[in-house]
């Protein structure tokens, strides 16, 4: 089919600190894009907004209207009812249950479709990205908390509730650190960047010395991100080396326990604190991946990075929107 | 069609400790038993004898010979190559790669289907037992070791290496007792039979009261089985009951990370050890888990007693070498 047959569609990434909106052609090669952070002010209403704004600003960067797209995909922080279009929960933006789908068909009069944000990374990185090719799948995305995505056979493994894939909420130690989920030592109490801050913070806090302690502050703010991390991988800080080290080691635990449990051929690790840390934090979390699963599940698994780096979100949204009107025909 | 016309299978469960072969008909009604047990002499050409005799004496007790059985389906208590009809390991019993498909095909002139006994059991109780109907399944068998099988959609997990669903090998604490596989604190490490008859034995090696004593002798011999374990729960040992809380917490642990990360809606508890101690053991696993499991993934999850008893192995068995020659026609 020529290429300018097929209509653009727009992806969207609605992460907890910003709003990503790309114009994606049907070669899959991204035409625009337009960020807005994420605000908490104004509540569902306001998130949609500024969603809309994002898409908007897409648009015309990209010189086209509304009429010019075929459909709008949305990747979601958080767990989403697919088929009925909503954004099932985003704590910490107090949205509940918000029928996005149907806001953004209502507003731009294209299908729009909604899906988990890591669900959509991991099936851009295997139709695009460092997965080409593979169909047993496992995609772990550390970065605020930490998302995964499982593709079977090729398709996205959703569970009875749209809820699968949850690797953040395996338990690492029933005794371990608490998490937001309420119970103690999931993976995201070990690995996530809240919970490498918080170790973080905690050693700056009773005097060690770092370079963490440029970043966070007297007030009680802390700016310690991905890039920060990474300057405390390269310095040698050891606050900061021992806390990733141990980060990668319940990374590793976690998913070759999941390797044990899926029998995937892949593992791709991408988000923040990857792209940040690359061949660092993915050689220890393969180590300790191996070691951890049996000879039997880990022959010939491949552990590697993500490729598609912040447009992975927006490109899976893309794809699984276009997936869908292929399906409704 | 006629129930004559379809010939019987039989289905074999080949077990660390016993060999049971059913005659199992074309409305999966069990014709005819015959049980030998497993035996460490003789090596892979004593075992493979065994088998055979097992099914030979199942087919003379239903008063049939070979050429009037369709196919022989083989669940094996280790990883197999199904494609290859191969038992890929029996650690326990010295055998590595044995051709048992083939063997059995060149003895009885029927095609053979050599799968993993837990998929055996899982596929059994989703078909005819307690999990009729359910499409997305997580079995858990808890015996010497602890087995796993996964239905997604109600097919097999199979995993690239034909080794998925191995929960016994996910991580409770990086940090807990040796596992038979080599590193620490997996599963199988606190809630197998195994590691259940250890910790109590070594509370009654501490001196510690308990009706563990009249099974552990003197000589180091041990006669714990499951029963004894159901007895010491109806006598309200506390030895006993206090190891088997915390197996039922860990089980429940990491059956509930399963949720997280399967979505699925049915968890078959089986094996052994749970007919044994039934219902008092399912419900502080379901307790368990349902602490672990995101509220969203464990909405409406049912966790229940597998019902085919010893049965299963057989039953599944039986049910997967009749779908392999329906897939072959």
């Amino acid at each position: 089919m020529a290429k300018a047959t097929v209509k653009p569609v727009v992806g969207v990434d609605l992460g907890g600190t910003k709003i990503l909106a790309a114009v994606v052609d049907g070669e899959n090669k991204i035409l625009s894009r337009f960020k807005k952070r994420t605000k908490l002010e104004g509540g569902p209403e306001g998130l949609t907004e500024r969603i809309c704004q994002a898409v908007e600003g897409a648009l015309v960067t990209a010189k086209l209207t509304p009429a010019d797209v075929a459909a709008i995909g949305v990747g979601a922080a958080g767990p989403t009812d697919t088929a009925a279009g909503v954004v099932v929960t985003m704590p910490n933006l107090g949205i509940e249950n918000l029928p996005l789908g149907k806001r953004l068909t209502d507003r731009f009069s294209v299908p729009a479709r909604i899906e988990n944000d890591v669900n959509c990374g991991t099936i851009a990185e295997c139709r695009l990205g460092a997965g080409k090719g593979a169909a047993d799948v496992l995609g772990v995305f550390p970065g605020t908390g930490i998302g995964g995505g499982i593709l079977v056979g090729g398709t996205l493994l959703r569970g009875r509730n749209q809820a699968a894939a949850e690797i953040g909420h395996t338990v690492i130690d029933p005794n371990g650190p608490l998490c937001a989920c309420g119970v103690h030592g999931c993976l995201e109490a070990y690995a996530s960047r809240l919970a490498i801050v918080r170790d973080i913070a905690a050693a700056v806090g009773r005097g060690e010395a770092s370079i963490a302690g440029e970043y966070i502050r007297p007030d009680g703010t802390n700016r310690l991100r991905s890039k920060a991390l990474a300057r405390g991988v390269t310095e040698g800080d050891k606050v900061i080396t021992d806390v990733l080290e141990r980060a990668a080691r319940m990374l590793g635990e976690a998913i070759g326990s999941a390797i044990n449990l899926l029998g995937c051929e892949l593992v791709i690790l991408g988000g923040g604190v990857t792209e940040a840390l690359g061949s660092w934090l993915v050689n220890r979390v393969a180590a300790a991946a191996e070691k951890r699963a049996l000879k039997i599940a880990f022959k010939g698994v491949r552990i590697v990075q993500a490729s598609l780096g912040d447009d992975a979100i927006c490109l899976g949204a893309a794809l699984l929107a276009r997936e869908a009107l292929a399906e409704n025909k």
